[in-house]
């Protein structure tokens, strides 16, 4: 079972709800959204008004990459706009236990994204902690990448990781260059949660798109 | 003349051609648009990214106003996403002539932005190289604040500035808690440019809302 | 009428309790606490724990001295722990109109403090909003300092600065190398709230050291 | 052997001398100090200034925990204080193996702390370097916390490493909710060194409490 | 009696003995380092060991311009290379009034420069306390750029400021864009320290362009 | 085959053409560039305009070790400067992966330096993207330092990932207290590119130092 996560960052920005409901009708299961601060990344994308904004259009879950430093300052605002899912940057993250802890205690479930060079095992400890590990398969920051073969591998030992530690419901997203191509090799490797922009909101026939990753 | 400048912050952001479009027939000058990073100030709206979307939907022209951390990363972005306006704010400009003189080359035309609690006289020297004074009125980051009366006087000695420099040609923006009540006041101080948030995309009837305040 | 505020970074840690008591019955009229982190200057003292373990000692008024970055992030605690007065620095301070609302809004007086080489002028735009001006006759972060002979011209332009705005409630402080020798200069000009540290915590005779500040 | 180091930030900071002068005679092997700076951790505590105060109260030896950003610029002043070990973060330390050799040349034993989520991996370069390794059984900066049960594990993953470097002199310190009821599984697993706030500070009868963690 | 300050960022670097020796014969006063750290300015330089090899090639009194963040960090380094002036930048010392000392206990001469957009009033406390003020004609960080003309007004406002505080002994020193067509203006202003870059050591007669300057 | 790149730190920056000139006679392979930024280490040596005026006095390649924050600002500057490898420390880099792309799309050859605590399996992940490792037997930023002898360990394990990742074009420097001594040693574990400081521009014989390093 794939959830396939359309990111709006390949959307239009300029009507949005349009988009969302465009590819919830398509078939979407859940919607990633793209925080960047410039400051962790190069580049400055939308943060939680623009979210709280979004979440009457649609019934879909809403799954937060936040690509931003401090990201602790942001997760009451996230869980009050309407957010299922939060993956902070282990990058990012000093006191990654506690905030992997704040998340939960608002409600949501917390992930740890991993940018392509940080190694799966910087997740050791918190392996029983996590509802969600996101393998980076692009550098973040930047749309229109190509992805990063040595990706797989890495969701191999997040899926590995994650069973040694008896935690059997965290899912393992990747993101990043995910399209007709990649797709397989990502899901054979064992990620289940599939972000796509332009492969989704690119495409000529978004349903077809969405059925093809799935 | 009064130039109109709706903040987009107190549209809707799923929609956001429509909104603009609709301010822009109920007469709007200029369309504001509030970059923040949840570092200069700690809350994140939005970057070129948006803007570059909603460049097509209007004739109108754009006005950004960067409560953002090292804004000279930002210049080239927005001079392709098809700004007209750039004010930056002084507090967070060590180089701030250098800034300047980059928004110019990129064509566009360049503004410093003040804190309440920053002197007008921080402009001394670059009261020349100025299309524009933005004097907040609020504390920048925040919306539904309270218009700070001491601004009324701060734009006085912006337009004193502006005219003991020689610079007749540049203007004055005020920006927060700008409304029917405040609006008499900062006119007769001497800003032209008004931005207005709530007073315009919170009205029932936007087209009497910016007749009001023009 | 002036107040004397000693300052505990020249009491003995080890028994604040009883060097706290102790000054009261000789005479002070406030305790002065210099909180710094090591980031705002080279050296880390106290924070908001230590303060609340202070409150129930003695029932004279706290004087909190933010020599911290950020300071923002310490006023609630400030408040709760039972502090009076909290000035922060202008150097300090990016939102500085913000920081002292926020003060106020929590029920304590705010005011700010000027490093050494700051013009007064800098406090122009919030001189209504204040309470009370620290000007620092020494640089902050270091103990047994001389004082800095033109920090009294400051005193004099800071309370130019207050009449001007017509905030003749606010006060004005001085911290940094106040003694026998200095005080009658910076009471003639216009300070009424001395910070005194070793000058009588390190007094043979303490009630003498304030008796002769008062 | 265990030995049992109160953490003074349950003690009544306006007495410390009483206080650590009752947890001597108690029966305390080591006072444990927790210096927060309000950067690494978002808290502020105390600094050597108090320290200083505290030396010359008590003949048990000093265990200062640093957590702050740049530690190398503490070492000195902590030697000159006094202390006798001093554990700085590893995730506070790009230069972990020069701030290590500068404790040691200071005279000192030196440390290195581990966050909750900071796998022991992380120390496998230095681990001959080090007279202690710092699990953290909670997140720092905060008081009050539970006790992480999967730091146990990491407990027994710094024992092997210290193992396999041939580091037999090092010890394991663990630091957070260590209680009557946690002390057993930590004990158990390879740590000598326990920090105890509230559980000390806090107990009606401390030698008994002292006399139970042992 | 001007002082001419050939900056060897225009020198030729794989040969600095060579250069400082040819323009110390061709009449040069003083040598000019422009030390960049990157952070301060986006370029990086060149720093105290650079500045040592160089102490035993001239005669000539060295004066370094540090364009840095924590000036305070380098001063001792630079006495100990035999330096003679130095100036640190106002916007990137918030504790300016201490590093003007700390420059001065070290045996050398300290001075303060101003980035074109700072208010020459921001040096009002200081005034007293320099050796010399830095009016920078260009934004530093960059070669080759062309001379701000507004900088000859801070020239003369500069020399007025240290008038008035009766400060007769110190100079004022003048970087960017100085060369045959801008000198007299500056000097006229008030300027009697000229640093010449590529109009020094990119000139076919460097005697002749000294002396033109001069 | 060994590769013995002479570093620049221990030249005579006066006069270093002349420098890099003898050392290429005496048989140096490659010249070290040792970038420091008084930021990422606490010394500031030089940048790429030194770097620039050194290009036409050798034919050797450039090999620039970047001890610097934010190294991917320096990378175009660099190529430009006629540098053939560019190594980059795994401590400054949040986004890895990326900057070594950018070096490679650059045109030159891309390594990662490690600091002595950090260990090799931090570059799991981009064991095949490297062109070098640099591991660092003394603690970046000081010259002088004395060998650390657990470096040799590091140089097997980072030969044994290479190796794991199929990547045999890989080589392995060594930077730091490489003389006659600890030659050997870092040759046997694997190491093929030599940095040596003072061990050759200290020399009274270079060329024989150089040979004997060989």
């Amino acid at each position: 079972m794939v959830t396939i996560c359309p990111s709006i960052l390949s959307a239009d920005f300029s009507r949005l709800a349009e988009e969302i409901q465009d590819v919830e009708r398509k078939g979407a299961d859940c919607i990633h959204l793209d925080l960047m601060d410039g400051h962790f990344v190069p580049n400055l994308t939308f943060g939680v008004p623009v979210i709280k904004a979004l979440r009457s259009c649609t019934k879909l879950p809403f799954d937060a990459h936040l690509m931003v430093e401090h990201p602790e300052t942001y997760i009451d605002g996230l869980a009050a706009a309407g957010v299922q899912y939060v993956t902070v940057h282990q990058e990012a993250c000093v006191h990654l236990d506690r905030v992997l802890q704040q998340i939960r205690e608002a409600g949501m479930k917390g992930g740890v994204a991993l940018n392509p060079a940080t190694p799966v095992s910087s997740l050791s400890c918190v392996a029983g902690q996590l509802d969600m590990i996101l393998i980076m398969s692009v550098n973040p920051g930047f749309g229109g990448q190509k992805f990063i073969p040595y990706a797989v591998d890495k969701i191999r030992q997040a899926k590995a990781l994650l069973e040694q530690a008896g935690n059997t419901a965290a899912v393992i997203e990747v993101d990043g260059g995910v399209n007709a191509k990649t797709v397989q090799a990502v899901k054979d490797a064992g990620a289940t949660f599939l972000v796509a922009g332009s492969a989704v909101f690119g495409a000529e026939d978004r349903a077809a798109a969405i059925a093809s990753l799935r």
